[in-house]
């Protein structure tokens, strides 16, 4: 928790920039797993975090943009609890730590928000992803949900406040010196899982173990993993949370993997190694030409270009380079236009990272990473670039450039003949169906001139770096 | 997964049992951590395991009481999903694995119970505890939630099948052989957990740091831990998962933590170690009361006793340690009977454990804990034992006893009377509230004639064991 000045400067930009009416911010409760006392561990809401600090379950607060009364809702324990939980500061208290004089038991946000409803005054809310907290807005704002989950979130994130989604992420875009500390923390923590995991591996291991080794240095050092580890050697999968296959000679394997600060910040890194160690002769080409579209990023990101130009001018020298191996032919501006680096890296070169490790993806991913004159494009790849913005001192970022030989893929277009004129379908079935996947990523911090790549020490980068560390 | 015809032989004794009309069993879905697509590691729901197999998220299955049927409800994946989840089986493979030949995409899981429901036939379900299914329950059958999370729950466990949830009980209390064997898996994997703590534990070091290494292990050998790991100093916390503090001379230190296996079955240890190396006399002294205490569960507990008789004759013989001490005075007998146990120890003996560390703990624990001639007592401690059932060969069951010296509690007792003719409260404030807590807990088979510790070996039980292991 930082310093109670922090939140209230933060709640009174808030204010600043929204209209009027009150917001109400629910905060997360327990997730249960197997059955409703086995839980999850408990993470908060990234925005009741970001303006109210207190890291507890069912804790609710109210902003009112008119009056400026500020109060968080909130239970405090009984004896009960005491047993099972401990002796615990009452909401009181915690509501103090964080600026806030008013507090109540969580039953008083029901009048709160009901009287406001009743005045006719708009109740700002942002789109809730938790289940818990849409029955909690339907029944607080009288939405019912008569439909099934997906219906019902959809229409709460219908009757969300784009005024108060839009002045949120505008806030917690630019990051503040005390955050960029707490990433940088979580830096250095996805450092050591990425480092260990490097240095632990061996043929004949189960992929498993590997992650269980990361895994626990996240919970030692911080919060935990900031997503689910991704570690396989089918790279070419890009959420693969399958880790049941033993390392083998000859092939690559991909680990996508991030820690949380205790205070919740994320860090998120991706490094591709082979599993014997030594890349061969194919997998060196192909992992140079994603690291140096790795390092194009970090040299280009600055204050004033968009990262869609970034993306763009990364494409087009994976298309050099995939060019260079005989994989793709043709004109590099139009193969750029055309989307032609869809087929091998179907996802886009970055996104935001902050209290998520896929900041505000809640909140609707278009609001966070596009400004208003940018239109999404619909290209694979391009379309699925999360974060398109001019970019600004403050912004921080991950540079995953990627290359991957998706079998099913490659056949759709091949069957569909989608810019069959620049691809050589022949050379990719004959020797890429087995290559796999290579990404490569790393986590930048907008600064006045330039980017730094965040954390102390950046992950072993070029083929000669990962083969000095996993040397046996 | 086990073998197809185990899944088969499930339903068939589950259909044996029913009276009739149809029972839909929702699978879980995906749990969003901090936004819709940042989700918890997934956790199927136990009874889908049980009695399907399938360990994704989003199916649903049917069986039909009258006619027979079994079908298995799930969507087939998309190019998309390929591209990030790599090729999947069909549906229909995966229902084929665990012998049900008719399988069909999940909206249709409308249709089946919407006509079930339009000729008024019983539509059984078990509670749900997830409040994504609670709003797929009410969708499906039309009860409408128009109250908050916990009042949906409550209507919704209200309307749920008293039959089904105790036919369900029935079969999964009393374990199988291939079920045992991944207990024993759970409880080997628990092993090395709490053993590499205790071998790593030394004074200085974070609490949080034991924790990960704890973690790592489980993840890398099993699925998990099976519930969120308690490692506190403040042992006196049954519940607690505060890891912020440092390892200080004098203090103990309790360790209650399992492990699932890749199949998700349980283990659950607990044991209390000196944060030195080196227990107090007075650590000793208690200690050696609940080892023995655990001890005489151990010989105690075969087929034909009730575990409630088990829990109250450890619990007369920690009043007689504790009266041997000075802490209480008296009829031992008496002491029993009023519950002055209940101010030390205020948890039941254990609980019983499967697919879920509290197994089957969403049924109800009373259905699952208690035989029907049963009545749960009132008392603090007795009142809050999970399982008091006539014990029978294949019961899988802990064994916890405790004694902590809770400040609170011991005040709050004192100042309203109860029980004071049994209690020095002198002793007690003079000597015990920097004490902290002592539970040691082990897992039992019971077997034909008595009962198996689980696993391939017990942790270190004794001081002296203890000592022995952590000596530096």
């Amino acid at each position: 928790m930082f310093d109670k000045e922090i939140y209230k400067a933060r709640r009174e930009a808030l204010k600043k920039s929204m209209s009027g009416g009150i917001a109400v911010f629910p905060g997360n409760s327990e997730a249960p797993e197997n059955y409703l006392s086995n839980q999850y561990r408990f993470r908060q809401d990234s925005s009741f975090l970001y303006f109210f600090g207190i890291d507890e379950p069912d804790f609710a607060a109210v902003i009112d943009f008119d009056s400026g009364e500020e109060i968080i809702f909130g239970n405090d324990v009984s004896i009960d609890d005491i047993i099972w939980m401990g002796p615990q500061p009452s909401v009181t208290s915690k509501a103090e730590k964080v600026g806030i004089s008013d507090s109540r038991p969580f039953k008083e946000l029901f009048k709160v928000v009901g009287e406001a409803v009743a005045k006719g005054r708009m109740v700002h809310f942002l789109p809730p992803y938790r289940y818990y907290n849409m029955l909690l807005l339907s029944e607080l704002l009288g939405i019912p949900c008569t439909k099934n989950g997906n219906d019902t979130r959809k229409m709460l994130a219908e009757r969300s406040s784009k005024e108060l989604t839009k002045a949120v992420i505008a806030l917690r875009l630019i990051k503040e010196p005390c955050e960029i500390e707490e990433i940088d923390k979580a830096c250095d923590i996805g450092y050591e899982m990425h480092y260990a995991a490097m240095k632990a591996a061996r043929l004949g291991m189960k992929e498993q173990e590997l992650v269980g080794l990361m895994e626990g240095i996240t919970v030692s050092k911080g919060w935990g993993p900031s997503f689910a580890i991704i570690l396989s050697q089918n790279g070419e999968t890009l959420h693969n949370h399958m880790h049941h296959q033993y390392l083998t000679e000859g092939r690559l394997f991909v680990i996508d993997a991030g820690a949380e600060s205790n205070t919740h910040y994320a860090s998120d890194f991706t490094r591709t190694l082979p599993a014997s160690g030594k890349f061969t002769q194919k997998q060196k080409e192909i992992y140079t030409i994603v690291s140096d579209a790795n390092n194009l990023a970090v040299e280009m990101a600055r204050p004033g270009i968009t990262y869609r130009e970034v993306h763009l001018a990364t494409a087009r020298l994976m298309l050099e380079g995939l060019s260079s191996v005989g994989i793709v032919k043709g004109d590099l501006d139009e193969m750029v236009e055309k989307g032609v680096m869809g087929l091998f890296q179907p996802h886009g070169l970055g996104h935001n990272m902050g209290l998520d490790v896929h900041d505000m993806e809640d909140l609707g991913e278009d609001l966070v990473g596009y400004d208003e004159d940018q239109v999404r494009s619909k290209q694979l790849g391009l379309g699925s670039l999360r974060m398109a913005r001019r970019l600004k001192p403050g912004h921080v970022i991950t540079d995953e450039p990627g290359i991957y030989f998706i079998p099913a893929l490659i056949e759709n277009w091949k069957a569909a003949g989608t810019n069959a004129e620049f691809i050589n379908f022949d050379i990719l079935k004959k020797e890429y169906y087995d290559f796999g996947g290579i990404r490569i990523e790393d986590d930048l911090l907008i600064t006045a001139d330039g980017c730094r790549v965040l954390g102390s020490r950046r992950l072993p980068h070029t083929v000669a770096e990962v083969e000095k560390e996993m040397a046996r």
